[in-house]
């Protein structure tokens, strides 16, 4: 794709690495391309997964914008893992099925299809236990896929498998093989979905295929159908989204769905009037959000510590308690609490925070001020 | 900020290289992040530029954002260069200004501001020679910014030198010294500018303007103010757009502004009812189009072609022709009139149209098989 022009002076711009990895399952070879987040090399936390499908051509643009997002706070910093495609239609879809969308034959282009159950196999038994090993990951995870690739996070959603807990679902081919997914979901235990949180767009503009009018409806009909069918199922409507893009089509709706579908899929995430609501009320929320998988956000927790120092110092005290307890190698959680024992007058334990915050970032520069500051005061 | 776990099996993901350019006028050393567009290496065609400013931070996520919009064909290929930052306070702004947003002193961090005129120089005299002498590039160029960054592409819009045609400023600094552009506007000639094209968007959330409602006010009626200058002085509605974000703050609202601010730069560069245009009035209507910066596109041109030979061969002809007329190094452009010219049994023809077909793109199967038929058929 790039085309280098005069190499001597040409750095390449990199945004990731791609590995491979043998599957047993699917006896062959596959790649992957991953990121980790920034934060990654000087933190010791435990981070989620997010999975793309389609890795060729979605991760550029996908983890670009994912990046962007966590730097707006938009969403947590993840572990970005792209897998690239061998066979897309071998892979995505859950049945043998020879026919197009629009009624014609599909011989030859679906003649490998109905493989995604080894696929979701392959990921759940080889792909995600390697990352798990070799990185330091959360059990949160994240799929996200367009088109065939949505058909595979639908199957995701119903498989008995899954940890996948959150998915991402880009005008998706629910039409495959009359519906099959809907009917797979009528059949599935409401228990086993409950907790997950699904978030599925749809493009009005139907350009893309065939320009046949009725040929498009069958593919949004499907769609909506996946959203009734789970919603009369007593499926909570809190935890799926169903949003319809009347000026996208099917490749321009990507772009817009990511951004939506993971404001969706982190919403809450960020908890609402938590200025105003008690330790005890946050810890609290923070169990029941999906589950107790992410803790209260150190920068928001630290934001309403802050907050409460103003007016009333016993009041914000075990926030920043809080804090280092739940992020144990954050030089600036230990560096704010330390701040706080500062101005309480407790420069005993000041001087051990700060110590700690040094420890953990030797180049906090305000940390080893105030040491040298503190200690020298103890020697006078 | 990668960091690789098992280098071993390791491949970095690359999208652009990293290039150094010595500025006389700047006098120092500046890098560019650029890509070229994925026909690049196998057309021959020129490309207009799009620059990005802080391009350590916009480039990935950008650029990953226009490649995907580039496929959907919401706007054409691009080179795409992105200026990575030595001081963009210095860089970014029109004069030396020693207060912040809020009101308080800024001796500091904007001690070095002022340097926008001599940037703006920069990239005219340094960097865009730099780029048309090494690749092939049309004249039509575009500039995107945020914050500081989309006040300097204010100042661009408003200079008498700049060479861009299309201006993205998002949530621009506009509040700068007074709102100095504003007054800049004010005197400028309405006929220095009317030909351009701009799009300004705006942040509606302030939490990233210290939580204080009325700076964040200060911003936005900056904004406000230059959109209704920039109309009061009777430049065209259709020429610029302002759009005002409620659920974005001053840094998550880059993504979707650049996705909204680039489908208005292009905005009818796929001509309305072309379909039911004659080929005179397709002509037309380019050549008034940014000035006839642009060809008609030839997918357009070949789709409309194909359109009318359903019925009408003759009709569908000059279409045709009017593509590999424009566009003499595209092989799919001598195909499709090569298959006219069969369809109305014009052999001799359509054998000179596949063999120029099969010289710019020697990979093109149905060509050669065509090819082989027709000169079979001569010698018996």
């Amino acid at each position: 794709m790039q085309y280098n022009a005069f190499g001597q002076n040409a750095t390449p711009y990199s945004i990731g690495n791609t590995y491979k990895i043998h599957s047993k399952i699917l006896k062959e070879d596959r790649s992957y391309i991953l990121e980790l987040p920034s934060s990654y090399k000087t933190s010791k936390a435990k981070y989620p997964i997010l999975v793309l499908l389609d890795g060729e051509i979605s991760y550029h643009s996908h983890s670009g914008i994912l990046k962007q997002m966590t730097e707006g706070r938009q969403i947590p910093e993840m572990i970005i893992v792209a897998i690239t495609n061998v066979d897309r239609v071998r892979d995505y879809t859950p049945t043998n099925y020879l026919t197009n969308l629009n009624g014609s034959s599909a011989v030859d282009n679906h003649k490998t299809s109905g493989g995604s159950a080894e696929f979701l196999k392959f990921m759940e038994e080889e792909l995600l236990p390697k990352i798990e090993k070799t990185y330091r990951t959360s059990a949160f995870k994240t799929l996200v896929g367009i088109s065939h690739g949505g058909l595979l996070v639908g199957s995701a959603f119903l498989s008995k498998e899954t940890s996948f807990n959150a998915f991402v679902s880009m005008d998706p081919s629910f039409w495959w093989d009359n519906q099959y997914l809907i009917k797979q979901l009528e059949n599935t235990d409401l228990n086993q979905i409950k907790d997950k949180r699904i978030y599925v767009s749809t493009a009005d503009k139907f350009e893309n295929f065939d320009r046949i009018p009725h040929v498009f409806t069958t593919n949004i009909n499907s769609q909506e159908n996946f959203n009734t069918t789970l919603k009369n199922k007593g499926f909570s409507p809190n935890q799926v989204a169903f949003e319809y893009f009347k000026e996208e089509n099917h490749w321009t709706v990507a772009l817009i769905s990511l951004y939506q579908g993971m404001q969706f899929i982190y919403k809450g995430l960020k908890m609402k009037n938590a200025q105003e609501s008690t330790l005890e009320e946050i810890i609290t929320y923070y169990k029941t959000y999906y589950n107790g998988e992410f803790l209260p956000p150190e920068n928001e927790i630290n934001a309403i510590g802050y907050y409460h120092l103003k007016n009333d110092i016993k009041k914000a005290l075990p926030f920043f308690k809080l804090n280092v307890s739940n992020y144990p190698t954050s030089s600036n959680a230990f560096d704010s609490l330390g701040e706080v024992y500062m101005g309480s007058g407790d420069k005993e334990k000041a001087l051990k925070n700060y110590k700690e915050s040094l420890r953990l970032n030797p180049k906090n520069a305000n940390a080893k001020k105030i040491i040298e500051q503190l200690s020298a005061k103890k020697n006078n």
